[in-house]
């Protein structure tokens, strides 16, 4: 397949650059455009990026020229690392003037109309775009969402268990890594020896986005019917850099041993992956038998950092069934999952 | 009140040297021996124990000579920091021989006439020793024991409630100090840049330990009644030094609102406070307003470590209501605690 | 001695914070005055600021209403916290406005008629006070600074083996703390699992610095005369709360054993402590002969956090000695060296 | 070339475990037998070893069974992770019975006939291996050894300077990770919120390793004479997992600038990547201009972790000059170091 040509809003900041690690060596597309703020936009990548990945910045976007965050992008789709407060807008005129929108903003996710989108897990949902270009008046323009980098891990392990035997309520506590919280982000002396146990806006986004994800597509009124499950959802950051741990304790509706929900999860099947997209990966469930994993820096690169790991699955005295999930909150959480969403459509036929 | 001469087993450990730092400053108790196992007995304590506390080794004790782990020590009572293995035969061995035993150790716990003791909490379970020294034919001595670190400050926390409005269920997820697994204890390379989802035993503690904390005192039959409560516990370790982290979800009998739950806690009164306890603290239940609050190094000296901040008190859509718990685990957690327990029946007159 | 009013410039951020926890229980000084920065000014100090040490904001500030940096505060002299790009002009403004002004801003340090005071070090540069005054026009006000958090470790290391030996020549390799660059300061993106060798204006400050510190006060021209020595200095921030580490050799003019360089440091008399200051603390250098000590966090709160402590002095084979020097940085590195030089003039009887 | 069937002694351990890792993909080597202290002997070794590294453990040696630490092991070399204190016999036994020994214990490093390699650095040392088997009497077994962690990035870095300009003297202060110490290693109480200035034996290895390092291969001796170079080193453990951190100063028997030093390292010739050595890497010694780099997640991994990053390169008061160097300890300071010099012997022919 010819890579498609795609440029990357938000290109200088920690998800940006993200993108351009995880586009740079993706067969499907090529990266032709960058665009930023104002304060860089005109000068070189490489000189205006101030890169912090562990891997070097990619050759082939170091001499490119940043451009402004506005259509005219030499590129068939966009991928949108945009805070949420810039990209309400920005996303919105690119979609406009024809671009396809693949954002990891939080500003569109919960509009009727735009795809919340987890390939393993709702890829349907995809068939908002014709509703949603149909009542915007967008021509092949459109928008699609990736969830928060914590909603993800947590779908994405209740995923199976919700076809097998119904989720009815959830509770789940995390540990998230600093690294969600961008660049500067978290202050060292908020987490060395310490727990924030607040993240503005994270247990809204926990108890709201599932049930979109989970929900089910009504072709008859091109909407998404929201799962009818209860969730709690309890946020903390901690001293770690990559990697959201997540305690999550599950009632479900139809009675399931302990040996039943882990053969639900092993037994997961990536469609994405069926399908033959590059950032899919199989088991997209890697569930792990060790009292003591998963673990932030040894689990959180399983399946590219596109796997979800969960351990630790055992019987809860209060909600019946119990677990640890861990997915890599940059790759998976954020700039992977994008990307994925944008094969999920390739692979479809959309682009 | 003249000093009572004390004795701490297990003097050299971690645990060792918080009772020796804290007793060394309490004004009802002098330290009068330290024992520890055979590779430590005979040598002066200054120079046998590698002191790792922040405050510097008191002088009081540098030149003590170390003394075996055998009744004949110049006391009345001793404070066990002795390993479960340990403590098993050693602390019975005291008993027998005349003295009052306030142990740390898990070995004693949940036998049934053994107090396991927070004093704010069910102070009048110090009745079980009269019926332990009938049953076990000890003259004097005796066993008394405090819980385990985790378990405390979920159980001063659930207290209030549980008196005000009955606690039903308890969802309760971790996020534990290393200090709480004593040195060398829990590898650096488990948790830099990691959350480690397991601590051997500690889930298990804390479903047990407070249903005997809230049971009550059956006078006829000289036994505790457990508490009727179902507890699910998810223990996990992180990069924090001191200091437990509890996400706390509780289901409580009758219906109360958020202003009357925090109402409860910060009603809560320190009996042991009102007796004139050295170590104990008013408030025990702190509760703090702010949306980030509390954090491990912010919070955990409260009170000299005595207290127990408790933040976050909101809604629970699974099970009703939500907080955040924070306590110091070697103080509150452990020699502190059981310093109480001996400053509580000294308060008493059985010391 | 009745306590001097004193005012807070810059009282809202890091630094400022530690001089208020510092001067509520110091018995020479009271607060009555607060100043910050227009964001702040008008509101009471409890609400704007975000206060972040381990013990709470003290009672007697909470209410008091933070006023704009301009004369006219009802104090006698003022503590500035100010960033060193406003306390450039607001200093001075306060000094020609009759206020004794002690600086922790590093603007006027290196000014010839500003005193760089340690108290135990060169109190006798005190003097400037005078020439500044004339030089300026200045009736009573004046500026005294204190040095840079990373240099007031290494100069009272250095200076008992100057005084008995001559300092010729210092290579120094620093590991700080993040709480030298205040909040939010370093991003924990920057050190969990890392460390940051570069530090601005850092290196600078500890090659120019000593030099001043270390020189000698000439009554006939009114200036300090600065002392000779070469000083190489690598800084670095890693992983610690507070507590500035540094690693320190040094070629001396005379020859010393290893024996007579210990006896230099721990014979080294505090001038402050025998005048009666009551932040002076004795021994301010406290030599450890352990094998791994000092570190941070069990040797920053010696002495209250005003003594340095030094261990592993030993032969260096290029320079001749070193050794490893630690000192708690925004207590004897800031807010507490600063309250310590106010001290020495009160008991000097220039306050 | 056909793979060279190996062995590896100390398999269950942190280094073991990078040598397994890095040998499953070496194309020029085949595990063929993995050996354990008596503990694991016998087990499988996917159930005998407790897997730590963030890649999985190769499917290849999963199933292999371990044997015990002597001769008869199915292959033609072996690598040895053993402790020192097991290596000096075992590696002896296994030279004598003509196995070739590649160690990264430091038993025998400083032994005369022992060659201590660096292939980009003093490749021809390895013909002290003919002189080691007649004086042992050895037929076709040998020991060759690679140097402390400490010593590699130091030495690869002095060593273009040495070469061009000849190095004097050099004063090193280190900022190690805590996985030099191996499972379990340092306590995590001992670097949270701290460093620790002292690595028992490390700072004796840094001044005598590097003479050998850079001495000269005598033909007519068979010996090693050392290089005269006087190095005082100061070593530190910090809150890092992986990449030894290095603030070097450099005295210099050649005037040169800052731009000459720079040159003499970027222009640094890699012969063991000319002869096509598959874990050596082109450049080694890799540059950066940045202010703030190396650091140790960003720049450890460069090379795959057998590169040497330098920054900083700056003018040294005191010595001349100054910069960082970082290298990962467990890749080029342990387990890959080993590698390359038996890929040098390979590639020579020796092997």
């Amino acid at each position: 397949m010819e890579p498609l040509p795609v440029g990357v809003l938000g290109a200088t900041g920690a998800v940006g650059q993200r993108f351009i690690q995880l586009l740079a060596r993706n067969p499907w597309f090529r990266i032709t455009a960058l665009a930023a703020s104002e304060r860089s936009a005109g000068r070189r990548f490489g000189e205006a990026c101030d890169w912090r990945l562990s891997t070097d910045c990619p050759e082939q976007v170091r001499d490119m020229v940043i451009q402004p965050v506005e259509p005219g992008l030499d590129c068939a789709i966009v991928f949108s690392a945009l805070p949420a407060s810039a990209a309400q807008d920005a996303e919105e005129r690119f979609a406009a003037a024809g671009y396809g929108v693949f954002s990891n903003a939080s500003s569109h996710r919960m509009e009727p109309d735009v795809p919340l989108l987890i390939p393993e897990v709702n890829g349907d949902h995809a068939q908002l775009i014709q509703y949603q270009q149909a009542r915007r008046g967008w021509d092949k323009g459109f928008i699609v969402t990736n969830p928060n980098c914590s909603t993800v891990g947590l779908v994405l392990a209740l995923k199976p268990l919700h076809d097998a035997f119904g989720v009815e309520r959830v509770l789940v506590t995390t540990m998230q890594a600093v690294s969600g919280a961008g660049y500067p982000g978290v202050p060292s002396l908020d987490v060395l020896d310490g727990v924030v146990p607040y993240i503005g806006g994270e247990e809204e986004k926990m108890v709201q986005e599932p049930l979109k994800l989970l929900g089910s597509f009504d072709a008859a009124s091109g909407t998404v019917r929201p799962a009818s499950i209860t969730i709690s959802a309890s946020c903390n950051r901690v001293a770690v850099r990559d990697g959201h741990m997540e305690a999550v304790s599950v009632a479900l509706a139809t009675a399931a041993s302990t040996a039943d929900v882990v053969a639900a999860l092993t037994g997961f099947k990536s469609r994405p992956h069926a399908l033959g997209c590059p950032s899919a990966t199989d088991p997209t469930i890697l569930v792990r038998d060790e009292p003591d994993r998963p673990q932030p820096f040894r689990d959180r690169e399983n399946g590219q950092g596109m796997a979800v790991t969960v351990g630790r699955v055992r019987p809860c005295p209060v909600l019946g069934h119990k677990m640890m999930v861990l997915s890599h909150n940059t790759i998976r959480g954020a700039a992977g999952g994008s990307i994925l969403n944008a094969e999920l459509l390739r692979a479809q036929g959309v682009l």
